[in-house]
């Protein structure tokens, strides 16, 4: 199971960190944390995504990201100073983790407590699409394609849109 | 050669298209056009990142998307709506393509003019994470380690920041 942790959220990024939750459901993780400024209209609007399109992913603000740490799972920060996706995918699959990801000024001890420093490239992009790309790999290039109690759902299509509802 | 046209900025969504652009060379695109509203600040930080860490890539401003279609390429929407990617990547390998993402509200002849329609996930997340997945799986999963003219650049660590810097 992967859970998501979020560092240091600001205002200003509101639609970066929705962006990171939706990916994180849309790729398989079942949850994330974000730390930082709190806003409840994230949380909302990523609520009603899970509502509308299914599964259970959670999403929630915590105050310190200290207590989210969480101990028994492998920490993977995601960094472009850390070491080549490719070089160690294979040590992670199937490990049930932690995925932490950046917001602007990650501190020091983030890159110790780790198990894993791991980049996606070391240029500078952007923490969803590194999100993404990690959880690719780690699904074995598997994208979800049912989630339970949905409400709306897409048939993939070539030209149209097939969208199917139901209450 | 990869273009990236971006559809329909909106200036609240500042830091998702600078994230587009940055993914796009990240993951070996050339170039990002991007329509809706114009941004300058938008253009200078994109620049500002090539000035430092290398390569050509350029990104533009455009008031009109239909001329901004490339002809000559093949164009690959991505949408949720698309067909799954998994199903259409071996046909696109190697070809000269456009990638066209949204923004918002994508008008219904992007979805006539495009040669693919493609989705990466048939639910809601990003497309900054729609398109890292399709350069991703476009380049084999390499993610391109060098870039020329850098002042800037980063050696892959386990727990430290290496960073190596020249005029």
């Amino acid at each position: 199971m992967i859970s998501v942790l979020r560092l240091n959220h600001r205002k200003r990024d509101k639609r970066i960190t929705t962006h990171c939750a939706l990916t994180a459901r849309a790729f398989g993780a079942k949850e994330m944390t974000f730390t930082g400024e709190n806003d409840p209209n994230i949380i909302e609007s990523v609520e009603r995504v899970v509502e509308k399109w299914g599964g259970n992913f959670k999403i929630k603000h915590a105050e310190n990201w200290k207590k989210e740490i969480k101990n028994k799972k492998t920490k993977v920060h995601l960094t472009f100073y850390g070491e080549r996706l490719k070089d160690k995918i294979k040590e992670l699959k199937g490990k049930d983790i932690q995925v932490i990801i950046g917001g602007e000024k990650v501190p020091r001890e983030i890159y110790d407590k780790a198990d894993y420093n791991i980049s996606i490239g070391s240029q500078p992009h952007s923490e969803v699409a590194a999100l993404a790309i990690f959880l690719y790999e780690y699904s074995n290039y598997k994208i979800p394609e049912k989630f339970k109690n949905w409400k709306i759902k897409i048939t993939p299509s070539e030209k149209s849109k097939k969208i199917k509802t139901r209450q």
